[in-house]
């Protein structure tokens, strides 16, 4: 019988690609570079020309069945060990080989990490704004996905909403930061007085919690900004990695899901991940990708557009009078719609060709997203529709 | 809580993947061109250089940002042509972009069909001897794997006792030809009793049948051998296929589902696969690996050596005394062990430094797998072991 859960969720497909096929099309009409399209987290910076060239350096020089036969089930082990050892160069934690599997991307290590650690009817606890595609990544395990309302303040996290959510149910909190959509980093206070819930609660309901931490902007943090290893503060965390950011490689779906060398069960955890893979018929990324990730995983791309972007909005944002939480990382700004209906702002938006993503799906009501991992360029030529739209519709 | 069912497959590892670790570990100890190794079927011929080519090609010339970025969650436009139009030429079908999705792999592309056509509680059936891996593919999924016993005169279906196993609860039937591990094509005599069985069925229980064809050694076929394209037999038919023996590249994962232009809800199911991986957090094969496939996609490596190893083996084997259906394709051959526990014999096998995969996970008891993918030349030198097992041991 042809599956109804899978066909439904075609209607409730993804605003931000459905927003990004019409700049897309747009663009067609009136040329792309005059669409302001801020709707999709695609990087706009090149990968460093070593992960070009140790890719076209193995394809001339290694024997070909090697390099393109089967990574092993937990993935190739010398790769292994190099992020392990990246991993230790940075925090010093003690991570090997054996606390590392390699994933498609940050989306497929969160997608191992919560059907490693619940079992069907588990609660997996996130806070807004969150990113929206763990809807699917979650329900579709058996969990359930519960939302803590956002801290509008900082987006920080909102506590007093999230003791009131948090059960015996709960096996797994998922944070996301640098986030997506919020720009937000969380701080160290933050994260320790995260961990110091999570240990008390895992105390009274006599079971462990994991932090299951996707962190695919690590990289990307802004001067003067407190960006604490998670891991750091908490044992039992479970880091969801990707290279699609850092690197400038989203559409090669490299990543990795690393326990922390303290967590409860943590290889077995890893083990298990090789297992999933299994049943999903994934079995590892391509070997090609997984080895020349290896030798480059230290570097990143340039990203330090990104931050002049962030800066030059949230100037423009601030003197247009929108009310928004400057960013600490990653490549997007947050502000609050200039009426109650993101969705219609949005929408009045395309006629200044803006793309701006509505907030619902963040769980967040009220506010948008944008994008800015476009050329700087484009962000200054922007900022002119950006004020008209404002001007003409909300003056 | 951690899920006991993915801790539980840990003890329920691959025989063929723990065979392969014995086979490399005594490499080390006396040379692994001393192991006749059979366990694995990691193709031993090279990807044709156009692949290779094609890799360097885009690496030089192509704007990193656009190679290496997002695919669309359908898959790549003109890849997704690219296949349609190498199936037409070849089928004749009408295939088009809509009916093809791209996948890692073929376990990748059975791993989504059987989400598409089912719902936890429907029954998947398929034949033995089967892929072993099938086990966790369909069981994950929440559908109920059913497996009719072999009919080892020639291995092609036991239509008696399938006929006795189908029932309302069918969702799909998933056949494997070229077939891993006998080795035995399905002929049209076949397909056409299969069509016809599934035809009367589904208008019996009114409600369609799927047929899921798994198909990564379709290129693999012998000389002279019958071997036609199930789609053009059955409208239901959900072809899943891989590169991995026909580009040789098994650790690139590239592979598709392509529905037959007339199945039924065809254009849906492509439409479903796309949520499906959004679902297993994994979004497309790598744009780079999806591109350069495309490229040489009705190329293949070198594949004669398989039936110059077939027909050497073939040949030993029954000179040996094994019963022996000769291969029609693929790089396996599925002799008849010398005593009824296949286990038993395979490990005596590891004396004369045979690695022999016993049938036991096949589901065909008393039988034994041989992936002859390695170099004539140590195919010719392995005669002389097995000789020696047989002789010393059973005669």
């Amino acid at each position: 019988m042809i599956s109804e859960q899978y066909k439904n969720m075609l209607s409730g497909k993804s605003v931000i690609r459905e927003l990004f096929a019409y700049a897309t099309k747009r663009g067609q009409e009136i040329g792309y570079e005059n669409v302001f399209d801020y709707s999709l987290g695609n990087p706009s910076v090149p990968t460093p020309p070593e992960f070009t060239n140790t890719m076209i350096k193995m394809l001339t020089e290694m024997d070909p069945v090697a390099l393109h036969g089967y990574s092993p089930t937990q993935g190739i082990g010398s790769v292994l060990e190099k992020i392990a050892a990246s991993l230790n160069r940075k925090y010093n934690l003690g991570y090997t080989a054996k606390h590392i599997f390699p994933t498609t991307g940050a989306a497929g290590a969160v997608a191992h990490a919560v059907r490693a650690v619940s079992v069907p009817g588990d609660e997996i606890i996130t806070f807004a704004p969150y990113f929206p595609e763990y809807g699917p990544y979650i329900n579709l395990t058996g969990a359930v996905l519960k939302v803590v309302p956002a801290n509008t303040e900082d987006f920080q996290i909102n506590f007093e909403e999230f003791e009131k959510i948090i059960n015996e149910k709960t096996a797994a909190v998922l944070i996301n930061t640098p986030n997506n959509p919020s720009g937000v980093v969380y701080s160290t206070a933050t994260i320790k007085q995260l961990a110091s819930v999570l240990n008390r609660k895992a105390q009274e309901y006599n079971h462990d919690i994991y932090l299951i931490s996707d962190e695919p902007y690590r990289e990307i943090v802004f001067a003067g900004v407190d960006a604490p290893y998670v891991s750091k503060f908490y044992d039992n965390t479970i880091v969801c990695y990707s290279f699609s950011k850092s690197l400038s490689l989203p559409g090669e779906r490299i990543g990795y899901v690393a326990v922390n060398p303290a967590c409860k069960d943590g290889e077995l955890i890893i083990a298990m991940c090789g297992q999933i893979s299994r049943g999903i018929g994934h079995n590892c990324p391509p070997s090609i990708i997984q080895l020349a990730m290896a030798e480059v995983v230290d570097m990143t791309a340039d990203l330090s557009v990104y931050e002049k972007n962030a800066n030059i909005l949230y100037k423009e944002l601030s003197n247009l009078g929108f009310t928004c939480v400057k960013p600490g990382g990653t490549f997007y700004i947050f502000p609050k719609a200039l009426e109650e209906d993101a969705a219609a702002f949005s929408k009045k938006a395309l006629k200044y060709d803006l793309i701006l993503v509505p907030s619902d799906s963040f769980g967040c009501p009220g506010y948008f997203r944008m994008a800015y991992c476009i050329e700087t360029q484009k962000v200054e030529r922007s900022l002119s529709a950006l004020r008209k739209f404002v001007e003409t519709e909300y003056r």
